[in-house]
């Protein structure tokens, strides 16, 4: 069934891949009661942070200014890499043209022109596990308080 | 970029589907203060609720536990069925042999065969969205109050 579980090293490396090439990844947040939340959401990575918008209104944007808490799913439930992130929210006229424009390039999306207002979610990841089968549970933690372990 | 907007019927028998021959599910619980978790696991649908197991002192175990809330990401990113569900925590060997059997012919996973010690955990909607892409956003609502709606 499962392949040889892949090393460290190369889970680094494929983690660093997506994070670089993936364009959507699964946001769980909860209220400050305990109320799980999860949508998929865009996101550009510029190499430290991840950066997503999401309404300041909407469930997703209410969890993450409150509780400054994040998981992150990254690819498909096989191969994934799990991220938990600090948050910092930003109001969406907040950032250099410059970090806006590469954002809108990799995803698409410019939530700065919508009639619903919008803000920016900046996640640094703090833990970072990968793993795709159970062979891979063993070994999965990559990056441990905000510092990759390999 | 988008395909016409399905009509929600279509919806609602796209994650029928789904529920009936996916085996894995994105888990997102929380903690009572605020911490949210999300972990990929297999489940099995018997109609009426998703049964999926994971060791009763992991972070999703014990937040299912004490919160009795969950909110399921099945499908990909781009083709989503988003389930809120109402959790109760079972004994692993509270259920019937054949509802046993049944998850595990469904998973190819054996949860009382393990050294650690597992739960079950039953989970029934309550709620169900069902979207692609952001054309989709209207009309997304397949249940409301664990009934659904078309």
């Amino acid at each position: 069934m499962s392949a040889e579980p892949r090393p460290r090293p190369q889970r680094r490396r494929d983690t660093e891949y997506r994070l670089n090439h993936d364009v959507d990844v699964w946001v769980a947040s909860a209220s400050t009661t305990g109320a799980p939340f999860l949508v998929p959401l865009s996101f550009d990575w510029d190499g430290e942070a991840l950066l997503v918008a999401t309404p300041a209104d909407s469930t997703t944007g209410r969890n993450l200014a409150a509780t400054g808490a994040v998981r992150l799913g990254l690819g498909p439930t096989r191969d994934v890499s799990m991220i938990d992130g600090a948050v910092e929210a930003l109001e969406i006229d907040a950032l250099p043209q410059e970090r806006v424009e590469r954002f809108i390039a990799h995803t698409g999306f410019d939530p700065r022109a919508l009639p619903t207002p919008y803000r920016w979610f900046r996640i640094a990841p703090r833990r970072i596990q990968a793993w795709r089968e159970v062979n891979e549970l063993p070994d999965r933690e990559l990056m441990g308080g905000g510092r990759w372990l390999v």
